[in-house]
Formats: C-alpha cells, sequence, structure tokens
C-alpha cells in the first residue's frame, strides 16, 4: 500500500474533534477507500491544556498553525479554526507557500479571500477543497462541480444557516415573537459569538458566494450580495404567509441574469408544500437548476461535529485518492470577473401594511401600487382591534425597484401606519 | 490545452442524443471545466437509417458497437444501449480489454455481471463509473463513493423507479385503481415493453444492488433482493394508510444487519410529512444514513433524456480530468463476499384483513397474532356493507417471519376472507 497521507490538524474545536474520532474509528475503512492509510501527525490549537475528552498523545502539538503548516511531516493541512484573518489566514498561506493542500471549514476566509487563496493554490500547483464550508454534511460542492459539471446551471438556492430556520420553525410552531426565540437559541447556545452571523444573514451569505463562484464560473463577490436578516419577520407574517400557503424561509439565491449576476440572501416566502417550504428545525437544503438535470434538491444537517467532519473527511479522501481539481471548478485565472446585479429578476411579493381606518385608504395604497406598475394578484383585509387594519398584498411580478418605489410612495400617503414590509415570493 | 478525450457513443436512443446535445451545445464550458476538451469522434446503434433529429454526420458509424470501442480514435466507451446480454456487454469487455474507461447508464448489465467487469477493468488499470445507471440525474454514486466516504453506512434507501412512484401518486389524487393507473402509464409510454421490470420492482432492485455494493464494501448481489411489486396494493390501502399518516411507495431499502446484508425493495408505508413520504409523481429520492453526517437526502428526476444525460456527462467529464476511483468504491478484489439476511431488522407493520361477519372473528386473529409474537399498537375496524369486515392492524415491531407465521395461522382460521395483505412501516 502506498505512504500514508500525513494530516497536519489545526483547530481541535467541535470538528476538529471530529475529524479525529472518524480518523480513529475507521482507520482501515478509511485506508480501503483511499487506497492509503490517512493519519494525523500534528496538531494544533489555541490551549493546549484544555481537556477535549479525547486522548492528544500520540500527536505532535504546534502552538502556531504557521508551524505546523510547514512540518516536513504534514502533507496536507486541515484547517478548522475559523476566523477569517489571522492565524487561519496565515496557515493557509503558509501550507499553500509550501505546495500542501488544505482542506478546510472557513467559509468567511474563503468568502473574502477565496479569488487571491485559489490562484496561490493552483500556482503552486495544489487546491483548497472546502466542502464543509458550505451546508454542512451535504456534498453540495462536489455535486455542483463534479457531478453537475455537464449542465449550465441556472439558479442555486438554499437554505444555509440552521439557526435562522430553527428561529423561523419555532417561531411558527410556538406562536412566539422574534425576540423570545431569539433569546431561547442564544441560550440553546445555537447562536455565534456575533449572533448577526446568524440572524443578519452574513453565514449564510459567505456560503453563498461559494456556490454562486462554482455556479456560474465567477470569481467569489461576497460584497455583490444583497442581505437582508430576519430580524424584521413578525410571527404574524409567519402566520398569514401560511393562511395563502407559503412559509417564510432566510433563502439564498445565485442566478445569472441578463444584467449580470444576482445573488440575494433574503426571507422569502416559499410554498409550504415545495422541498424548501417543508424543510423544519435546523436541517439545511441546497436547491440547484441545471439546464440538463432539472431541478436537484440535497438535504441534511448543515453544521455539528458529525456531519462537518463527514464532510472534511470526504475531501481529505479525496486528496489522498489524488482527486485534485481546481478550487471553484475551474482554474482560478479563468473565472469571470463579476458583474453584479441586484434583484434583477421579477417575481411576485408579499406585502404587508397597515392602514389608518379612515374610507379610501385601501385604494390610495392600490393607486401608488399601480403607479408604480406593481399589480396586485390577492389581497387580504384584516379585523382591526387597535385602528389600524393590516393589509397584505400579494402582487403579480414585479423587480425589486418597482417594489421600492411603490413602498416609498405609500409610506408619503397620510393613510399608511409605521413601516410596510416586502418580502419576495421565490418561484421554487 | 491538453489532448481531448475521444468518446465513443454506444446507443443513439433518448440518453445517447442527450449526450450529443450537451457536448455540441456546451463544448467551451465543458472543455473549462475538464480542463481539455471532450469531443464524440464515433458513433454506433442498430439502425443508422433512423432520423434522430439531429446531425450525425460529423461522427464516424460502426455497426458494431464492439469494433466501436476498439477503435484507435476512440478513448473511453459511453455505452447507453441497455440490456444487460449481448452488444451491450460484449462492447464493455472489448473496451476494457482495450484498457479503455466505459461511463454506463446500463444498471441491468451491473447488477448482473458488476463484479466480473469492475475486476477486468481494474486490471487493466481502467474503471467504470454508472452515474446514470442509479436515480437519473441525482449524483448518487458520486455522494456515496466519494463525499461520504468519511462515514460507515447505516442504511440507504431509495424511491429510484418513478413510474411505480407516478402510478402510486396518481392512485391516490384520482382515487382510481391500479389496474386501471397501469393502463395510463402504458398509454403515456411510462412502462418498460417488459413492464415487470418497472412494477415488479426489477429496474429499482437494479439501482439498489449497486448502491449497497458501494455503501457496504460487498459484491453486488442483486440475487439477494427481497423483491415485491406494486401490483397487490388497492386503493383501499393506499387511503386507509393515509389516515393513520402514511403513504405508500415501492421502497428500497439496503442495511448491514448482525446476520448480513438485508436489501429489500418492497411496498413500504412512510410518514407523510417525510421527505420521502412528500414525494410524488416521477420523481426519485435517495437517503443515505451515515454515522458521522446523519441523514443526506437527495431527490431529483430519475429518468429522462436530459438528466441521465447530465449524469453521464459528469462522469466523462472525471474521466477527462484524471479522477479515476474504483468501481465500487474500493477494489474490486476487496469486495467483500455478500452474506444475503432477508427482512433481519424488525419493524412495525400494515395489516389489512378481512373478516367474516361472526362474533369472535377478531378475537381469533388478535390470538393468532399474539401467539406468533405479534403485538398490535392500533387497530381500525372499517363499516362492512357486502358482510365481510375489513381490519386494519398497525403492529408493533416484528420480524418479516414473524409476519409470515402469523399471516399464515390467521388464514387458517375460518374467520379470514381472501388473502391479507402486510406491508412493513419503514422508520424513516
Amino acid at each position: 500500500m502506498p505512504a500514508p497521507l500525513r494530516i497536519g490538524l489545526a483547530g481541535l474545536g467541535t470538528v476538529g474533534i471530529g475529524v479525529i474520532e472518524i480518523i480513529q474509528n475507521h482507520a482501515e475503512m478509511i485506508a480501503m477507500r483511499a487506497g492509503r492509510p490517512i493519519i494525523i501527525t500534528a496538531i494544533s490549537a489555541r490551549d493546549p491544556k484544555r481537556d477535549r475528552g479525547i486522548d492528544l498523545s500520540g500527536f505532535a502539538w504546534e502552538d502556531d498553525p504557521v508551524a505546523l503548516a510547514r512540518r516536513d511531516d504534514v502533507d496536507i493541512l486541515v484547517e478548522v479554526m475559523g476566523g477569517h484573518e489571522g492565524a487561519a489566514r496565515a496557515a493557509t498561506e503558509a501550507a499553500l507557500e509550501a505546495g500542501k493542500d488544505v482542506v478546510t471549514a472557513n467559509k468567511a476566509l474563503l468568502a473574502h479571500y477565496g479569488q487571491a487563496l485559489a490562484e496561490k493554490a493552483e500556482a503552486a500547483g495544489c487546491t483548497i477543497r472546502f466542502e464543509a464550508a458550505v451546508a454542512g454534511g451535504i456534498p453540495i460542492i462536489k455535486s455542483l462541480t463534479e457531478g453537475l459539471a455537464g449542465n449550465s446551471i441556472r439558479r442555486v438556492m438554499g437554505v444555509m444557516n440552521g439557526t435562522c430556520n430553527y428561529i423561523l420553525t419555532r417561531m411558527e410552531d410556538a406562536g412566539l415573537p422574534y425576540e423570545m426565540v431569539f433569546e431561547e437559541a442564544r441560550a440553546l447556545g445555537y447562536l455565534e459569538a456575533d449572533p448577526n452571523l446568524d440572524v443578519g444573514g452574513i453565514d449564510a451569505s459567505h456560503k453563498l458566494s461559494l456556490l454562486s463562484s462554482i455556479a456560474f464560473g465567477t470569481k467569489v463577490a461576497f460584497d455583490g450580495i444583497e442581505m437582508e436578516g430576519i430580524g424584521a419577520i413578525s410571527v404574524d407574517d409567519i402566520q398569514r404567509a401560511g393562511d395563502m400557503g407559503y412559509r417564510i424561509k432566510l433563502l439564498g439565491v445565485a442566478q445569472m441574469t441578463g444584467r449580470g449576476l444576482e445573488q440575494r440572501m433574503t426571507p422569502c416566502l416559499v410554498p409550504q408544500d415545495s422541498p424548501l417550504g417543508q424543510l423544519s428545525g435546523g436541517t439545511n437544503m441546497v436547491v440547484v437548476e441545471g439546464d440538463a438535470v432539472g431541478q436537484i434538491v440535497l438535504r441534511g444537517a448543515g453544521a455539528g461535529r458529525g456531519p462537518t467532519a463527514s464532510a472534511v473527511m470526504g475531501d481529505v479522501i479525496d486528496l489522498a485518492r489524488g482527486i485534485r481539481t481546481p478550487v471553484f471548478g475551474i482554474p482560478a485565472t479563468k473565472l469571470a470577473e463579476t458583474v453584479s446585479a441586484h434583484s434583477a429578476a421579477p417575481s411576485a411579493w408579499y406585502l404587508r401594511i397597515r392602514l389608518v381606518d379612515k374610507p379610501g385608504a385601501l385604494a390610495k395604497v392600490a393607486t401608488k401600487l399601480g403607479d408604480a406598475g406593481v399589480s396586485i394578484n390577492r389581497m387580504r383585509q384584516y379585523g382591526h382591534s387597535d385602528g389600524d387594519a393590516p393589509v397584505l398584498i400579494v402582487t403579480h411580478k414585479a423587480t425589486r425597484d418597482d417594489i421600492l418605489t411603490a413602498m416609498a410612495a405609500a409610506r408619503a400617503t397620510n393613510v399608511v401606519v409605521g413601516e410596510p414590509v416586502a418580502l419576495r415570493i421565490e418561484d421554487v
């Protein structure tokens, strides 16, 4: 049997320990599948003393992950520290400079520096694999880069932040307001230290930017994503969307339009009986639409020790087998400059507007919508106990610009109370 | 750019034409992704004269696919003729003997001769790729062999025959009996020339046998599959299962048990609100359970020109990139002999028994079930207009042997009318 593939493991958090467990528990199975043994020779983490519930005495220790990446007895770097600056970036660069492949779970690093890192990797004849960075255990990077490589991709969609989907599902099931479920999620440890990474859509947008690059052969353009978190969603919205046959999801969508690459991560309504609409709790889902294959849906755990470590090991086994594709599917130097098009594709919209209880109020707003080119498909007016009357409107297809114009015009009347809500209804 | 990968295409049915279309429409995109051009140099089919709606004049023609496989200007054989004997087998063997990789959509060929062909391929230093053979456009072979390679697989399940799922969905939606929907499906061209391939579960079992081999590292054992078609399912069963929160699917299940590899392709009840239960129409779904990743669900079109050609092209692009893994994930010579265990795993069961309208009939049957070690979880007795009383029983977990014993004992009483129905309730 050929020589073992020797891993330097940077990061001993939940994912790092998961990787060690898989390699220890399945050494023989993995060697059979990879065609050679896979071993960990050296490790690095912030605190060498912390008890991680696992025997680490068999591995060489490095305080500095850069030194780890450079060790002679390390063939590839597995980077599961996280953070898009500092140690993670430095260790990744050090590994590539030493001609070593990198397997990473670090979506933020690649969302910010993916292009430069991919160019560096490919110039050195090596690669960066990042299955674990997107949608946890779901093999979406491999499916998109390899399995569906014969397709021109039309659209990629995904629910890729389990915490947001948990919060929205819990709001629906328990009828609890956002703020309360947010605190529950924090108490359960579901939220990042900076919760805005989750509920603001940043984490999910990191992932979407990587999918876009592979799907459309464009440079990673995290800054080109239209991003909106879930903080403005009310239980009312969820219930009323439900009445009309929809569920609200924080949905990432990337598609190539005539005006450029449209990427957005916003709360959207999707039909309750669609695969995306049926997704509840912390599970992730990615939907890929290709010109030949039609619609492919992948669903699974988007986070957690086992699923994320599974994705890391899929990449490691590929490298052990000698499978080494360009980082983003085509050589980094051939990725196209990204022209970002904000919300170019029209869609139906869900509008929630509170009106003062006066004759003609609704007519006034409807006129403003019409003037902006937004036509109404369905409308419901609810009872009003406190003087205001919430009106729900489902529009025919309209662009985001038209909707924003219409909302501004409606607000400028004297019949609208508070801030209207406009959510896209994604055609899935 | 390196030299093109030159395809010899055997078979110009719907899939073959789909492959030509993708290569013609996306030549540049594919060359970018594959790192080299992919071209078709020669083709073969039964009838050179038939108009296939596409210009074939640019390709060399071979009447004999074996001669095609041996041509000097052919690097790999794409076999999309079908049939598990004769030309498809001979052409595949000829290609392997000439040291050429083969991409095939032929599930029957691999289900019957996969082991011998894989050994032949690997001895010659080449491989056979067959993503298109299982679940159409869904990249399940790649996901299982590569993406999830770090997992010990616990169970693989799938709805992998779109025609059966169409028939069952249509029976449910329209309330039409099996025979009538079967004729509809035949008229629509959904059925194979030998319909038993579809409705008898043979086609889906071919696919399951390939998944089992990869998942469990065992030799393909098509003959070890417990197989039962959908012909005995009544609208009554579908509706009554629905009343209890279930849907009936022709479900393939493979799992490793203490007694050996259990493989079955039988009509099962699955919860309506599970991903499998929500699958309607001709769509396919495969569910993989791994020890690290948990449950991964893949869903997409299981047949048709585009989806199947997409899968073929994924394999072809892999080969052009130099990705060449063992046929069944580990070297064929290391695949374990398969010890088949029929229905070793216990489960709950749905039983439908018609009883004569006499006092004590139900007690008599319940006693027989109890004697066989089958305990009752839920029971419903329906009204009886024609003298017989249908009884529906959901059992606690029981093995298939216990159920068969109990059913035989019940039939041997004088209170059971006709043939009882026993369907497994799969825990998904």
